[in-house]
């Protein structure tokens, strides 16, 4: 496809950040041409379709809170379906002990009490970041001093209950507690509206999920913009001036008044800008890594652990690479599915493995939790996302300490010139979701339509 | 200048790492090609002739310890001179009050016993780590998971000393506490063979100077390696496959057996790979960023202060933006140089005022220190080590939390296929200094020369 030689507004990428930014522009009328690097939009969500079943290999969830995502659910008509939450959740230890509990119970393990103080006390002290002005908080530099390991070493005293925590951050943040700044930590418990609309499902998060796979409302999205986008067409450079702004790639420049950068901050590096990125941005940006998170799907006739009355949901505690397992069957659980996350130091095992090696670990937890029917399964790929070429990771990138106190003002995304930002990082409520990625488009169309 | 087609080994980067390994490589009677970005060679080491003085704008210093500088000062014939060290030094801090003190007796400041108790403590904690496998160190995952911060908040009670042992790491690391892993900061200071090599003048990491400037050695290995390096040649893309690599530029590729690799972090991660970099080496980038520092250079008719019994060295911990100045005189005294250092938060406050502000900032610590006489400058130059378009930022990456305990094993140095590392970032002695970025060099000619 040949690009056109200028147009008003350049987007890069076409996930839902991209999506929504080009959208807005163009029910406004604004001559809008997203450049997306692969060879399909969604970005960080990919729903492949295996033996008819939809299969997020990213992004999947969505919930009552958010509503950016919910509004693109219902204008693109995209059905969801409640996550399947009914049943026993298993929990398991290192000293092989495993305890059942169900969403509204307790579980009987080690912690749960002192895990619960530290949830509320966590959303006590998010709740002094404003999401209006999270750089105003009082205890920005305090607490963008120091790891969340770090703190929790300090704060609670409790092993299990730190162990609880350190795979809360695994599941939300995709990463361990030493590789995060608490104010990071802090301001997403706050964007994203507390520990508990992070953590639980249904009512929460991790509420519901898309019949058709969770990139529906994406490939939605951009059959209406049509020839707006451009697949396989990498960003190489971006020179602006005082007249306008010259987007390269490979196959063609484009010439624009302004363009919106959404991609992760991986993929943002290689892009080569001239003059350079102001120094603050370029400093938030080397000091936002992305998360280590792996999506294992493994398939079945049926989804046989409902019969035992068990909810498919693992949350595992010792040492082997699963982290949580959810039931993630069909809508009309014409087939059963399981998907094993893999996140942070697990990660980091898991991917030194083979691939046969990966497989038998995570077939070796689910037969221990579900029993030999485990073994039976009719398909299983996985997602390493740290090894996808311009994502570099997942689900989003987690900020170091130093960065939201040094480089936070100018840095987070604050345009430079006529290039603005957008991506799920640079959202202010649900930020590192799928709701956030639209929110931040809307934000970032919004600035660049005061503009033109 | 036309690329040759082909070559056994291409060096990108032509800083002292890039040099060293080319050099090693030549003398083995390897044909070697070096691509410089930039239309110098040097890197971070860069002096710069003004009314016939040489300005160092980067690295500058050489000690006794880095005897592969040395031998590179001797074997190019390159003269040195002690430091000036003798007289008073000026310590100011925030109060007001400042006091004098000499080098070997102590500062009648606040704290000093107890940051000269917490040097102790740091270099007996850093004797625990074995630089000949760093990664092997028991308190890898615990000193890898904070901050030096939370460590000093929690282990140092004397906020005088925790301020002065903050001025310590903006001096020899370039950012703040809050930036940097506690591991890191003792691998670096085992590195450097402990906190007084690291931090004092005469007999250690500030021993000496260059008469023609700290490029000088670079410059004259440049010259012997002669058509073999090609300046203003940024490297695109480095393709390897079974039968060899393909490094381009803009201006043509070159085919060889093996790559080294001696670019900053920044600059590394402008390049297109392929296929990618393996995972950990990727991760373990990502979690590099560069330090925040300037160097400004006043000159003077001649070194007035030594006339009223001053070193010319200050240290300063107050919230102005110089954090140390140095007597930066050229060997003869025929001038007097006084150069000042901005690190780290104060770097932020200092790079977003005006160019005017910033020198009035400086002249006016300056002239506070050393009198009315300091005002008479007759040059005045500054660098900006952030908006170095290759660096991006100085003296070396910092590695955040995590870095070294999740990705140091395959990712701080390990070949990616025919791709080698060096740089000084690279360096098992003398981490972060050009006696590391020898060192480096010469450690992957001695890789690659084992392969060839």
């Amino acid at each position: 496809m040949v690009l056109p030689q200028r147009c008003d507004v350049v987007v890069v990428g076409a996930g839902y950040s991209g999506l929504a930014t080009a959208l807005v522009l163009r029910d406004a009328g604004i001559d809008v041409q997203v450049l997306e690097a692969q060879d399909r939009v969604g970005g960080r969500i990919w729903s492949e379709r295996r033996d008819g079943v939809p299969v997020d290999h990213g992004g999947q969830w969505v919930g009552p809170t958010q509503t950016r995502l919910l509004a693109w659910a219902e204008r693109f008509g995209c059905e969801i379906f409640p996550s399947h939450d009914a049943g026993d959740h298993v929990e398991l230890w290192a000293d092989g002990s495993r305890h059942l509990f169900a969403t509204g119970r307790s579980s009987t393990g080690p912690g749960v009490e002192e895990y619960d103080a530290l949830e509320e006390r966590m959303d006590e002290m998010a709740s002094a970041i404003d999401l209006a002005d999270p750089l105003a908080c009082p205890h920005l530099v305090e607490w963008d001093s120091e790891t969340v390991e770090s703190w929790l070493l300090r704060n609670v005293e409790s092993e299990p209950a730190r162990r609880r925590f350190a795979l809360a951050v695994q599941g939300v943040w995709s990463c361990e507690p030493r590789e995060v700044s608490l104010f990071h930590l802090l301001f997403y418990i706050a964007s994203g509206g507390g520990m508990d609309s992070l953590m639980e499902t249904i009512g929460y998060a991790q509420d519901s999920r898309f019949v058709a796979g969770a990139q529906a409302p994406a490939l939605a999205a951009a059959a209406e913009l049509g020839a707006r986008v451009h697949l396989s067409s990498p960003v190489c450079a971006v020179r602006q001036d005082g007249s306008g702004v010259v987007v390269e790639t490979e196959g063609g420049a484009i010439t624009a008044q302004r363009v919106v950068v959404t991609s992760t901050p991986a993929a943002t590096a290689r892009i080569r800008f001239a003059p350079s990125l102001p120094a603050p941005r370029r400093r938030w940006l080397a000091r936002s890594p992305m998360g280590d998170v792996a999506k294992v799907h493994t398939r079945y006739a049926r989804p046989f652990w409902r019969d035992a009355g068990l909810s498919g949901q693992v949350v595992a505690y010792d040492d082997q690479p699963v982290g949580v397992v959810f039931d993630n069957s069909p809508a009309d659980a014409s087939s059963g599915v399981l998907v094993s996350f893999v996140y942070g130091d697990r990660y980091r095992a898991y991917a030194a493995m083979g691939e046969a090696e990966r497989r038998d670990a995570v077939l070796a937890t689910l037969t221990r939790v579900f029993g030999s029917a485990a073994a039976d399964a009719v398909d299983h790929v996985e997602k390493l996302w740290p090894d996808d070429g311009w994502a570099e990771g997942g689900y989003a990138a987690v900020p170091v300490p130093g960065a939201w106190a040094a480089h936070g003002r100018d840095g987070w995304r604050t345009p430079a010139g006529r290039i603005h930002w957008a991506g799920t990082e640079t959202a202010t409520v649900w930020n590192g979701y799928m709701d956030g990625a639209i929110r931040s488009g809307e934000r970032a169309a919004a600035e660049v339509l005061a503009l033109l």
